[in-house]
């Protein structure tokens, strides 16, 4: 289902060839995480929901993966979380970028930011992919991306930015470098953090707060390692037994 | 590097975008894997030589990722062992056949099989997926393959073919119904068989048959699988460290 979304989303122009070797890499760590939202993905939507609900001035990154797979759930956690949408794409084309716009945009966004006017630079990146959005990804407190390059993640990060990273690889420069990272597929993280926000809609700041200080990425990082781990012995097992 | 000469060989035509996703597929693998040719797939590739020099009729069966990333090692291993070479695509459309066919002659071959006259049916396949050359694949007794659907694998096997899988899934259907897998990449694998396929070229029958016994395909698979747990605790510590 999702390799057919993506491969519609390539031929509209919407993924790049790139996009689709990404997408096989995330597959191969999704069947060796059990192809499911595991416990330390839920706890880490948790922490991002609440980190998201604090934020000052959150924005949703979108790359061409993500507007093909599921933009019609990125359009819902930005109006549960009051967070700001910003096309994003490593490999920039002007067409690729209004491309997903549309997409975005079809999907019930009723703002998209990115591309054209009022773009300025990330420090420390070079070429197209330093752009951002002067009162978008540029100036947020939060970021929330996917499927990102972890020189752009690093960049952010040393920015000063809390970012939310949904990665599959939890060797991934991106998960190791994001202050939340879910290790989930997208079309299942995006609504897990929207469903976590709405749980904790009505919660007090000061719990907000708490839950985000009491998250660890990086014991996150490590038990999803061990789940590998786990299902790797696990289906050694099964073919020893075959 | 590999990345690259196949994003090329998609723009070229050789690739499709399935292909791409397989290659992500792979490399998320590969790095699982550690990025090396590990003993098992060593000792896979001698077992492989000794199955093709003790061939009446092997063929190594050609996609588009294999043409686009290493044409001229299939037709150097196609010459050290006496085999064919025949297109087989999985996506397939006679225009990409024709392709394929072309960057494999450009890099040596002599003559090159599949598409057109001489095709014949392997039996419970559906679609264009079921075609094969009469003095190709279809008659032969052993087949090399790399990156194959599972049910394609089977069908061969179903036939009383010998199958020699490339594959860096220890998991995948193909991986586990090939008679012998060698869980490497495809660029290391290939020269790999055929170096061991010229340190043997002098053995006798006997000694090559025996070689080819010895070998347990399951165990192989078991060995890439627990490779891949260690190098998942080893990294999980690193993390752990960090």
């Amino acid at each position: 289902m999702t390799r057919h979304a993506l491969v519609a989303g390539f031929e509209k122009g919407l993924v790049c060839g790139q996009g689709l070797i990404a997408q096989g890499r995330g597959e191969a760590f999704d069947y060796l995480l059990g192809e499911e939202t595991n416990d330390f993905a839920k706890d880490a939507s948790e922490a991002a929901a609440a980190m998201l609900l604090l934020a000052r001035s959150p924005v949703i990154s979108v790359n061409g993966n993500m507007a093909a797979l599921c933009a019609r759930e990125i359009v819902l956690l930005a109006g549960e979380v009051g967070a700001k949408i910003e096309v994003n794409l490593f490999y920039r084309t002007d067409e690729r970028v209004e491309r997903v716009r549309k997409a975005l945009m079809e999907a019930g966004a009723k703002r998209v930011m990115g591309g054209g006017r009022g773009e300025v630079r990330i420090p420390e990146l070079f070429s197209e992919r330093r752009r951002a959005s002067r009162n978008g990804i540029y100036s947020a407190d939060v970021v929330l991306l996917a499927l990102e390059d972890g020189d752009r993640t690093k960049a952010l990060a040393r920015m000063g930015k809390k970012v939310v990273a949904v990665d599959l690889n939890p060797l991934s420069v991106t998960s190791q470098t994001a202050t939340v990272t879910i290790v989930d597929e997208i079309t299942r993280a995006v609504p897990g953090i929207r469903f976590a926000a709405a749980g904790l809609k009505r919660a007090k700041r000061k719990a907000l707060r708490e839950k985000v200080r009491a998250f660890d990425n990086r014991k996150t990082l490590s038990r999803a390692l061990k789940r590998i781990g786990a299902r790797m012995r696990e289906l050694s097992g099964e073919l020893g037994r075959g």
